[in-house]
């Protein structure tokens, strides 16, 4: 079968490899999409060649049928169309024994710690797999994960209907916060600096702030009669959404830190203090996240031909990349390599 | 009657003032202590004269008697014990609306915004009036404010039975959140290195830990089996305090805002991100804090001999407030000034 292996600094290799036999606990799925995320574009770049190594097949955002079973598994089926929430944790840790597994402290996330789904078969634990139902096309449901991640997001903040939202950043995971926060009920204000995210996100009829032409914190205040946004996203970042997130934020506002900040940015805890803001860290999902992004998939609540800009087949996996890593526009949200046939 | 006005950098003067009627919805109590906190002392700097001015009567943290009752004032009566909750809000900010009055937009701090305790006759709004069951010394019941400050800090923090509690400070009110959250059920541990306020922690049988000897957030995760704490109180109000409450912290910990930092420190958003980490800002207290802290004064939870290091009369409020600022050792914890007979 066919395999695209990453070979180190931005290069892909395509390999036929031996099409293994599932483990006893394993299911094999053969894989219709996968989706690109900037956590891929971050290995493509090398950054990750301690973590992932140099022959490394990458790949977690999937859909695709059930090809085989492993001898324990019960309760699936062959030619079942599925996703794969791609965590495998230890059960032993302190965050496992305690109900956390999905941010287990020795956490292994497939397609990175482990081979993942850029080849035309792909065997993973049965616990990773969830069903999809009849109608949802392969091409939407490979969006699950990052919906995921954003209807997790979304709980995490505790986002109730009528509830004023502010997301700062409005790429492909801001735009899906604002999605499955809409969903939830929820006024979204989106701020943004790029003006294809801008259209877009205004193209999908969300209210959107552009901090180099107005004061964001300022606008949030006025629009809602000096209460602030009672969820704050923070998906941007920088030190500017750092700054964004307190001073927007309404008094026991809850402020969801989705993005990675890898410096330490100055924080307003004075205003954590006096307004009893709410700061919520939230990483990855649970399986009831899979379950509302299909759902939402499903029921249309998230906008999937918006997401995906582009498909490429698998051969096309270097490009597809070397594509997503040029587009500076930001008009590019979410490229699908089609690994097999759809059905 | 006899008022301490506090008239500028570091000096008071005692007034005998005429002694006002209560309002319709007020009551006159009959103050019998008062202690002194930070913010007094703050006041007392003169770094509030832009918010207090230079003749202010000062005193937030006071017990007595009710003296009279104000015309419309219900449910009360002459001679009952009591003490106050000192804010008064506006009820028409988006705060105040949604039940948050405790932190309205407008907030009026009595004995900061208005003239306080350290006058024999108070008079304050009927509202903030709280009883005292019997047997409760006026003495004691002094604490109550700063309890009620301990309160809200550990239900903010949602302190659970048997779970892990680390405090950054060991301070007046970072020993009150310890004696609270014993109350709760929790094993506390204090990060001080004031060795004087690490042998009052010591003797009230606390577990306590020095920075400057130990590396706090690896003994933390080795006492608990590499989990981490589950509640974090920062009351140190330092950048290195801030960077602890991230390490020491479990899977989904929740770090409470105790301390005012006038100064936005560098945080370790990254942690928050990672391990699901929950910061939450706590102010003052409400209706249901002043309750609790009552019932933990009078059941004994709180250890009122060991918080009360001095009592001085309403004629040495000056050499009360010097010794408080002067005293470097750590060994003061609450300072009571006498203003009245306590009955
Ligand atoms: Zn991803
Ligand atoms: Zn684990
Ligand atoms: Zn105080
Ligand atoms: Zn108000």
């Amino acid at each position: 079968m066919k395999a695209a292996f990453y070979t180190g600094q931005r290069t892909f290799q395509l390999r036929d490899i031996a099409r293994p036999d599932p483990a006893a606990d394993e299911v094999e799925v053969r894989v219709a999409f996968n989706g690109i995320c900037g956590t891929d574009l971050h290995a493509y770049h090398g950054a990750m060649d301690g973590r992932i190594g140099v022959s490394r097949i990458l790949g977690h955002e999937m859909s695709g049928r059930i090809a085989r079973l492993g001898a324990n598994v019960t309760g699936l089926a062959e030619g079942q169309p599925v996703v794969i929430r791609p965590l495998n944790s230890c059960g032993a840790c302190p965050a496992c024994t305690r109900g956390l597994s999905h941010i287990c402290h020795n956490l292994s996330f497939l397609g990175l710690d482990t081979d993942g789904a850029l080849q035309e078969y792909w065997s993973v634990p049965a616990h990773a797999v969830h069903t999809l139902p009849d109608g949802v096309s392969l091409e939407h449901a490979a969006l699950t994960e990052p919906v995921a991640v954003a209807c997790h997001d979304v709980r995490r903040g505790r986002v109730q209907p009528d509830e004023d939202v502010l997301i700062i950043g409005g790429g492909p995971i801001g735009l899906l916060i604002a999605m499955v926060a809409r969903a939830a009920g929820a006024n979204v204000t989106l701020s943004e600096v790029n003006p294809a995210r801008i259209a877009i996100a205004r193209g999908l009829g969300f209210a959107t702030l552009d901090p180099r032409e107005t004061d964001v914190a300022a606008a949030v205040m006025q629009a809602t009669g000096t209460k602030g946004a009672d969820v704050v996203f923070e998906v941007s970042g920088t030190a500017a959404g750092t700054a964004l997130m307190t001073d927007a934020a309404a008094a026991r506002g809850r402020i969801v830190m989705v993005a990675i900040h890898t410096t330490r940015p100055p924080v307003d805890l004075f205003r954590f203090f006096w307004r009893e803001l709410e700061l919520i860290g939230a990483r990855v999902y649970e399986p009831q996240d899979f379950d509302q992004a299909i759902a939402l998939i499903a029921s249309g609540g998230i906008d999937a031909r918006t997401m995906i800009t582009d498909i490429q087949p698998l051969e096309d996996v270097g490009r597809a990349f070397a594509a997503l890593d040029d587009s500076a526009s930001g008009q590019a949200m979410k490229s699908l390599i089609r690994v097999g046939a759809p059905d």
